[in-house]
């Protein structure tokens, strides 16, 4: 799940897809969210997907490389790439054009995984330990996860985890907003289910998030009282 | 309340108190409570108490001065003043120096009331539209504050909240940590009533951290289900 928030101050705020997918229907699904400088995303998309389309290429791209794992080194350097091109501009402006990524996706022959992508190009991959990953403002969405998540949480159940802690973030920080992008992959299927897009009048949404307060009320009764 | 936890990196971390209180019991009582670089924050905390007690200096000190206002101005100029010190290392060095502090207290002939003062110096005061300041690791218990904060609540259900939102940090990163020090101050008493320090083995916390997990999957389950 990602938001759609873009930002350069208060006064300058509009609504930007962070999730990308790209698919070779019954052999690959790649999926990148993106947070961090704008600019710096939208040239790692763009070269990314270029480099996918010019087949006299040397280098294979993510649509051809062979696991998950390649894609991974792939994106990271191609990131590293983007930002150090900002040095130019001296260290300090490469701190700005900083971001990071998230990479999803499963390629026939192994299984659906998940990379965490650093600016510096390198990346660390999920785990049953480290059962989830978070870019961007992530804080104030983080101990609800941390708590409430459970691998042997429904499908549904999970969906609706995590619209709490992005509800929970939007509530609390104006740079992370609605609409919201979901993309739900079956794991074996090689392509894309569906991706919809959750806007700001979304009945389930409203539901959910006007629910919340109430929900975390109730929860509060349920510990016991402070006693002096 | 305020956590003690404080490191230069992670394995250098150990326990300090970040609450502080002056008083003159029947007409006023101080309280601060810091955030940020400890060195800056100790100088602060120094320059005031050896400040109030020397009676040949010409400047009224917090122990004098008729408002909390002015409290809060002398005291954002002390904070000013110590950071503005560490220039001499040039500007890099003055941003790793920054603290922020929140000061509440009451002085006879007046409110008790809160601010928050910025390492530049200037300050805030609390409102009922802003019913709560945080200054530190805020982004994690700030979720919870927003939604379940009442200003109708009882003061026993306020301590409750309060412990969740520090807990809910303290589950989610390393640089937030047990003890607690809480105080708690009775409007127009003019002293302090008491002032526990909640250790990691205290009943009630245990109570409060270990029922919180249940009771938020608790409040997951009243929200409705997602539906594709």
């Amino acid at each position: 799940m990602s938001d759609t928030r873009t930002n350069a101050g208060v006064d300058n705020f509009s609504v930007t897809r962070k999730m990308f997918t790209w698919d070779v229907p019954g052999e690959r699904v790649i999926t990148l969210l993106t947070a961090g400088n704008l600019a710096t995303t939208q040239a790692l998309i763009s070269l990314l997907d270029e480099r996918s389309k010019i087949v006299e290429e040397r280098n294979p791209t993510i649509l051809e490389l062979p696991t998950m794992f390649q894609v991974a080194r792939l994106i990271g350097s191609t990131l590293k790439e983007v930002i150090q091109d900002s040095w130019a501009e001296g260290p300090e402006a490469s701190s700005k054009f900083k971001a990071s990524v998230i990479l999803g996706g499963q390629i026939k022959g192994g299984k659906p995984t998940l990379f965490l992508i650093y600016p510096e190009g390198n990346f660390i991959e999920i785990t049953e330990d480290s059962p989830f990953f978070q870019i961007g403002e992530a804080k104030y969405g983080k101990p609800i996860l941390v708590r409430a998540y459970d691998p042997e949480m429904s499908f549904e159940d999970t969906i609706k985890l995590l619209l709490v802690s992005f509800d929970s973030t939007i509530k609390a920080n104006l740079s992370v907003g609605l609409p919201l992008d979901l993309q739900v992959y079956v794991g074996d299927s090689f392509e894309v289910d569906n991706k919809p897009r959750i806007e700001a009048d979304d009945a389930y949404y409203q539901a959910v998030s006007s629910g919340w307060g109430d929900a975390l009320r109730n929860a509060l009764t349920q510990l016991p009282s402070y006693k002096e």
